[in-house]
């Protein structure tokens, strides 16, 4: 016989747009909610017996209202607003995904998307316990120089030769739980990306993370996944030219992809903020 | 201070097209593989020390490798062949995901992929343990009738309708731990889509989940998901015309995300075999 | 000083699905319209005067409308019926575009979305004018042997080795003007692929054209544009392995583009029919 | 019986990254380019004759070559090189499309893709003559007042109501012919979205074409797309909220397409500058 495993269900990807005209200088935010809740929903799955299913419609409506009756302020906060409410009766786990575009102001009331990154925020309600996660999505960086990668494993496959300098590539998204002003922490993986001198991509992956701990004393744990953009040196010989770093080809796929997680010192249990959203 | 917390890294989407062609009768087979591999990988991150770092170029030389050396028969044999190459030494887990194109044959050596959907697989191997997941993703299914939806609870936020009557359409994902027949697995999943009367959505995921555990005695779970890709009864009552569901406006966000699992009583532990690929 | 050059405006990806329940057996259509309107616009442009500006908002209705109102029939018929409905006063020329997504029935009322194809038509009426265009997009195909590619010249940046044998896949976008059976069309496409033996894939693509020419009496000319999905035999010789045409990298850019027309001798002037859409 | 009609084949989607490093400070280029070439192709098209047909492989690694042994500077003017240097014999037209991703620096050597925006440029040689079209793409730009739409024709499908203020919200591609710095072009588009006071987005990107006139003297024509991406006001009603413009959903698909062309007067003969690529 068979019985419900772990579920979650809600609405995905509202997308919301709110604008502060209170003055003559408008605020823009642009926010794509997404809710997962889970708890007592034995009846729906096993009889269709819908009377613990908040209608994802419904959830949707609650984005759109809440937008208008609180302030958003910081996404973390609205997220657990959000989440707060939707807990009770059959559901007592809410989650709530919140990603949120960054628009530059060109005058009083026009803007221009101009960042391709893009701030992210999750949070987990789960009786009275709040797990908040925030970070940052599609930050694209790369240095010209200032990365190595030697000294790896040789086998009866490697073919890849060692390389002092090499250019370095990737798309970082971040999370990190506990307290922390973004901008702050958004600075310290750039410039640490930046600046330092990389052996490995583990490492400079180890180093941002190190650099959010060191420069938000409220975070416990920093998660970075950064693909390995690959940048090959074009082979330029066959036409009779040097190639001394300096042409590449950027390709698409396969890319590496290095993921880690940099954890202070008596940090916390995540409960469940980790767990995988979408499930599969 | 700060320490390594969970981590992986390795090759994504290397795309191997394998073509058999020991007689007139040309086999195809296309597959895109990703590896994930972990362990006793602190020197790399803390130092740069990469001599525990299989690089990733090896491990997408050694995919392609082993297509001409080895069979590739089921994804999840091949999966299993090369997440069992790469554990040893500082790699004590290795995680190895496949997601296979199907190509319908046209004749001897000519194909066209047909179908939107993909089977895919999912390998762990950490010791002697092995971890085995298939499943399906990207199967496009509608059904124009036999979908109610009522009974769920009105609060303040709810305005949507009760009905007997709508469009359910979903693209489904889904993935099972142990053996079958991967045709007799898919084949459950369409038909009790097809064949299921459905009074939630949550409620046909579970009867498709039950379904293939029934179909194939050696599952022990299913894990689906499936999102309610809305399809909204257009009102045509402002030009004067009646809209008995007959035309509908399909929307690409938001939309409900629902997810679960069936488990068959006594199923063994899952191990690894859930945790995220990616990380975040 | 300046002037209102090429103009067209109009609701773009509007997604209808529209369903037949007059029986027990359901009839699906599914399909994406996009109206581009032009005429005498320059009010509209100059001034903000919309008088002359059928709101897209309008236009969208009126396809959802008309979908009640009227059978679909082939998605030619009803985008001429949009079209001539959109003409008229200011506006003198009414394009529309449909792509129509393909479903397989599994029961008297559940689909699957099994084919990646599309079908495609574009009409452009202008006065007592119509001009009409039928095609199919996303056809993915491939062989592997029968294509051949040598005799190109070789100039100072000229690597590449001649081939008698090699993998030859593409994703078909065809249109064709004039009259045809769709499938029959189709059908002269997919075979004529997978029987043609390639020298080149201009040769191929001007044979599949041909091929729609010779089946389809009423068709004056077909257009192809069909990408050249690189297959890289990958060396395996620094494993020790031979690579006989058996084991390939499937890249995805950069890529062959190769374009062309078939006409057939005689064919009625083709109007404004293949003016782009969009313009840029 | 048939002929070849128009047709142009080469090589898509070449990504090129250049980097200067004469000094520590670096320079760095991300170039994608796409060639099409057309000519004397009947003998590929009609026997598989190769002898016509420079393969897109060669073009590929001319274009790597030439970024080593040519300055890039604008990319009109790379686009032209590779151009010139196609024509000849059989091959009569030419044509080279640019996309460069724009990158910020960090330092010396690190740099943040941080603008989604990309400058794209166009080149067509044939014989003694160039043409050339400079650019932008994905340029998204949103007001929240300062835009109203009425005046409109009201029609059995019109529902829509007037509105004295919108939120305007567009992804512009804009391509003009002539001379022109490329920042002041891009300053002209973007300080006259911000500025107008807009009646229709018609108006908004005649104004918007004229702006790049008046600022860009070398400028003959402005050819826009400008997707009108709704945000529609939420109707908070049945919550008992007020909505004075402040909670919009953002929605995806259907959306206006919006396109034009500014012309100054005696502008010279765009030639096949506008023809389109690719072809369907």
């Amino acid at each position: 016989m068979a019985r419900l495993g772990i579920n979650q269900y809600g609405k995905a990807e509202t997308h919301l747009v709110r604008v502060y005209r209170d003055g003559e200088v408008h605020e823009l935010r642009d926010l794509t909610v997404s809710v997962a809740l889970s708890g007592e929903l034995e009846a729906v799955h096993l009889e269709g017996d819908n009377a613990a299913v908040l209608a994802t419609d419904t959830q949707k409506n609650t984005v759109y209202a809440f937008a208008r009756e609180f302030p958003i302020d910081r996404p973390e906060d609205f997220a657990t607003r959000l989440a707060r409410h939707f807990l009770g009766g059959p559901i007592t786990r809410a989650r709530v995904e919140i990603s949120e575009v960054l628009w530059t102001r060109l005058n009083d009331h026009a803007f221009t998307q101009s960042a391709r990154e893009r701030r992210i925020a999750a949070v987990v309600v789960e009786g009275d316990d709040v797990w908040v996660a925030s970070g940052i999505a599609d930050l694209i960086v790369l240095k010209t120089t200032d990365s190595e990668f030697h000294g790896f494993p040789r086998d009866r496959y490697t073919t890849l030769e060692e390389t002092r300098d090499r250019v370095l590539a990737t798309e970082v998204t971040a999370r990190w739980r506990g307290e922390a002003d973004w901008a702050t922490a958004r600075g310290a993986l750039v410039d640490t990306f930046a600046g330092h001198h990389s052996l490995s991509l583990q490492q400079t992956l180890y180093a941002m993370g190190e650099a959010v701990l060191d420069a938000c004393h409220g975070v416990h744990e920093v998660r970075l996944s950064m693909p390995n953009k690959h940048h090959f040196v074009v082979d330029l010989s066959p036409f009779g030219l040097e190639n001394p770093n300096e042409v590449f080809h950027a390709d698409d796929r396969p890319y590496g992809l290095i993921e880690g997680a940099v954890v202070r010192d008596g940090a916390p249990d995540a409960g469940p903020l980790w767990d995988p959203y979408p499930l599969l």
